[in-house]
Formats: C-alpha cells, structure tokens, sequence
C-alpha cells in the first residue's frame, strides 16, 4: 500500500495568450491520495502530450479535453497507469489500464465528475506508449481522417501539414497505402528527411518557406486533391489558395490557433467559395462503432511493416512541463509521450 | 442618334461599414456618350440587383463583381441593353444584350477594360430579365449548387437559407424536383406563405424566431442533410450545431457579412469540426463548359411548370438606389430587377 507524499504538477494562474513554456508549471507534492469505495489507486507509468491541454491550462472549459482544474489543483490527461490497490471490482492490482489520469507520481480513479473509463492497456500493443499514438486517438484520428473522410484514390496528391507529428505521419502513411502520393509540410531538414527517407513520403516542403506556394505548385501544377491539416490558421489559407474543386481539405485539428485564448475557430473561406473547395471537419468520436475495426487495420499495418508508429520520448514526471511546450513549439516527431519507469 | 443629356447613377464617397441606404445614391447627368470604333451604344432597359453590388459601392477591388468606379463616376452592374447606335461588327442597332452596364439612361460598351462580354438575350427567355434570374447567374448558381454540390438525394431534408431570395427559390424548387424534402427559412409570413403554397416547399422557418434551433429539431429531428446557404453569419452558425455527419452545407453566398467591409469571410468551424460537416463553396464560374446544359434544362423545367421563377420588379432608372437597399433589406421576393420602359 502506497503511503508518504506523492509529487504532482500544477499552476499558479491561468495560462494567458501566448507560446506556453516551461515556467508555468509547478511541482508540487500531496499525500499519497487513498481510494474509497468505487476506486482504483495508480502509478502513472506514461502520459500522453495533446494540443488539447491548452484548453485546460488557460481555464477554457469549451476547449479542454478534460475540465480546466483550479489553480493548485493537479493537471491531468490521458495516460496509462499500473494498478497499485483496488476497490473497484473491473481493476485489480497489478493491471495496465489507460484513462484521464492525474499528472501525478499517484492518481485515483474515477476522480470527480470524470466521464471516461478505464481500459485495460491492450497487450498486442507491445509499447504500451503506443496506446496514445499509433492505437490511440492519433492513429485512428489519421486512420478515420483518411480512410472515412479524405478517402483518397490511387495516383492522387495528398498534401499533410504537421506531417512529421503524431497524427500527420500515420496520416501521410495511411495515405500511400492507399496508393496516394504524399507530400509533407515540416518545418526542420531533418525532420522532412525523416519523412522520405524512413515513413515513405514522395517528397516535403517547408511550411516555412517564403515561395511555399509557388514550390507547391512545382511539385502539384494541378493543386493537392487532398490537403489533409493539422495546422489550421496562414498556412492552410495560403494552401487553399492552391487548391481547385473538387480538392478537398479533411480538417484534422488547428494547432496553430491554440496559442491565442481568444482565436474562434474561424476559416476564411473564400478560396473555398471562389475554388470550390470541399471542407470537411472530423473528430474520431464520430466514429466510436468503427474504432476496434480501425485499431486492428492500424496493428496489421505496423506488424507488416507498411506503417512505422514514431515517438519522442522524454521520462519521468519531471519532463511533462519540457514535453508539452515542446510539443507546442514542434520539437516532437511524431507521438509526444513521457513514460516513467517502475 | 441619340443626343443631349443622360442621366446616371453615381455616388460622393464609397459606402463606410453598414446598412446602404437610398440616401448613398446620387443622379446625375451627363451629355450622351458617343460609340467610338468598335463600341456599341445601348439604352440599359433592365438591370439586375445583386449582392456583389456591395464591393463596388465600399470600393473594394477584391469583392467586387466589376471595378469599383471612383466617387463620381457611373456604377455599373450585370444589365440588359437594346443596341441604338453600333461601331462593332458583332452588334447591330436592334440587338437585346446583355453585359455589365453603366447605371445610366445611355451606357457605352465595352467600357475600358471590361472583361465580359455583350451577349444576346436569348429569345427562349420570355420575358428579358429572366436573363438575370432564372436562366441568369442566379438561376445556375442554384442549378449548380445543387445538382453538382449538395446532389441530395430522394428523401434527404434540404435546408435553404433566403429561401424566398432569388437563388434560394429556385434552389429549393430544384431539390424538389430531385425528390428532396425542402425547408425553407424566411423572415415574413409573406414570404413563407408563397414558399409553400406557389413553390412547393414542404415546409418554413421564421430564421429571426428565438426558438429557430427548437423548430428546426422538430422539423428534422436528426438535422438537415444539405444545408443550402445563402446567408453566412450567425444564422449559419446555428445551422450548423443542429447538422450531424454526414451532412453537408453548400456555401451559395454570405450576404450577412457584406454590410461590414473589414468582414473577412470566416467561419467558425467548431461545428464542422466537432460534428463532421462537409462545407463546400462554389461559384458558377467554376462550372462554365456546363452552363449551356444547365440554362437548357432550367427552361425545360419552367416550360413544364416545375420551375416557378419569381421576380420583384421595380421600374425606371431613378428606382435603382431603392431596388438596391431594398435587395439588402430582404424586401424582394425572388430576383430584384429594374425595368426601364422602350
């Protein structure tokens, strides 16, 4: 039975507009919390980093994956964690499960108001970090974004933003299966030379690039068939300028909006107008019936070789303040996790 | 030959943010312009109304249909003209065309750098304004919109925005015919009555009612499929929270946006996002090897009386100013068009 105090982090004041670093965060420590009646006790063995904790982090209830907490208050969100005690008859000692957790050296579950269950960590996983990446809500989000809603066909042009990330390079590789040729917009050389050399990309550009557009054009005269967008924001309105009918544009997620607290989610959409773009939203909860279906595509593809699930991996409790800017700044190829050992 | 003066429609400033009203407008006259070679004298006989008229008047180039003119000079929009005097080998006195007009009892064509073309007013028409509405940018904007775009399908609920306007009647008339359950929105009793009792429609929404999300969910518990819009703003926003995937909205126009100049066309896509929405933009001109076809089966559908083309006819020149904050006030039914007696 676990006993003594436990570490956890959280924050002083919500999080204004602006780049997120490191010293917002704030380690702090709490006895050990014990289960009551209806609860298990976990270690938190790994943590998933998601663009959606910016939500959470400046108090906007709308935005959050999971409620905003107070101020002082332990942060929390998906993770995995071992079964440390039990008094909740589905979750015995010892088990691997995945959930909302609290960004904790230990958590208990259900917390208050919590809506998500616990799962047992799927042992056909083998890297259990791989239950938020490649199984989780990227790999399917890129797995429905394409298969469902971009539905490319063979021999088209499949242009995707933040194609080195978590979401973008199972994107980009979901679509080659599909016979697709696929370019990647990423903003650092080894990055791009990441994509084509190691996950199968025709080619990359720099979203960076002050010619980006006339580069797209050299590299698809006609416009992308498909732009697949993790990003949101200038780049994807200078890509839809890029764009004719019938091109669609599968919107994945507006990274690039999270920073300012105030950004609506708003699309300028006269390049939709004017060139008769197909916009289409998604998130995988539309698809709740689908997913074990897309979770057992998404295993055979890696155990075939044909898709290659990359992580950047920091450990240790410690590092959740390091990984979450880093993701937002871009320093992550593909899922940002941090695992920490048992 | 014509000679002496002529009267026409100009302005002192371009139009700030706001509603237009008659007061922008300012008649003036000026002697008769000579043809020179290669130019054709017309009298205008009717002019359309159109959204786009918004551009010209805040002298905005990027949301114009033509050039905005300079404060004093004549405004100009899509017309039909009878050819008096003629240097153009094309045009013989006689001839009904159509083309992009001065505002004026004489208009000189083509004007410098005029990119469109003087067309003859084809005779199958009935009556010439036609040329403008049903068989005119109007008419395969919703010929287009829906039977390229939305493509509903026999049984599906169509949704149209400015039903009673000059695309959305047809609009709606034209989902009919392909077998579409249509509901049409409108904001007088009037126009709701005409919609279901000479259009067809199945039924009607007050789009101003407090309780508009409440009627709609009544109507189509399940949200409509297409979503056919006219409109823009915070009508389509509300729209689309009661859409689910696989719906679709077909963005036709965004005339709730062009009374404020620094509007840039955004939309939030929460909605689409969270609900998987398609949007999909189009303009007419995307479609242009087609439009032939499309004219021949908008008169098919007219001559069988399946097609009710409506219009809201104003008459002389000076009715212009009112004929357009009238277009803007929503108080046409159908196309807006002002007819000048030969």
């Amino acid at each position: 039975m676990a006993s003594g105090q436990s570490r956890f982090l959280t924050f002083e004041s919500y999080l204004p507009d602006g780049t997120l670093d490191e010293t917002f965060f704030k380690l702090g420590t709490r006895p050990v919390p014990r289960p009551e009646d209806g609860q298990v006790l976990l270690r938190p063995v790994g943590f998933s980093l998601d663009p959606a904790m910016r939500g959470q982090l400046s108090g906007r209830a709308d935005f959050a994956l999971v409620p905003p907490p107070a101020p002082g208050e332990a942060l929390s969100g998906p993770a995995i964690g071992r079964v440390v005690e039990s008094r909740h008859g589905d979750h015995a000692v010892g088990d691997l499960v995945s959930g909302v957790l609290d960004w904790a050296d230990h958590a208990v579950w259900p917390r208050p108001n919590d809506w998500m269950g616990l799962t047992r960590v799927d042992p056909r996983f083998g890297k259990p970090s791989h239950a938020f990446g490649v199984y989780g809500i990227n790999g399917v989000s890129a797995y429905f974004g394409i298969v469902e809603v971009a539905r490319p066909r063979p021999g088209e042009t499949v242009l995707v933003s933040a194609a080195a990330g978590s979401v973008g390079s199972l994107a980009g590789q979901i679509a080659k299966i599909h016979g697709a040729r696929v370019i990647g917009l990423a903003g650092t050389a080894d990055k791009r030379e990441l994509l084509t050399s190691r996950l199968g990309f025709d080619a990359t550009l720099d979203y960076r690039a002050a010619d980006l557009a006339d580069q797209l054009r050299e590299l698809a005269p006609a416009g992308p068939d498909v732009y697949f967008d993790n990003v949101g924001g200038a780049l994807s309105q200078l890509v839809m300028t890029q764009m004719r009918r019938p091109a669609r544009v599968v919107e994945c997620g507006q990274i690039a909006t999270y920073n300012d607290n105030d950004a609506a989610w708003t699309v300028d959409i006269r390049a939709m107008h004017s060139n008769g773009l197909r916009f289409e939203g998604f998130t995988p909860a539309l698809f709740l019936d689908e997913w074990p279906a897309a979770v057992d595509q998404l295993l055979a593809w890696v155990q075939d070789g044909r898709l290659v699930p990359l992580e950047t991996e920091l450990h240790g409790l410690e590092s959740l303040p390091r990984a979450l800017s880093g993701l937002f700044a871009g320093r992550n190829v593909g899922k940002m996790v941090v695992t920490v050992p048992e």
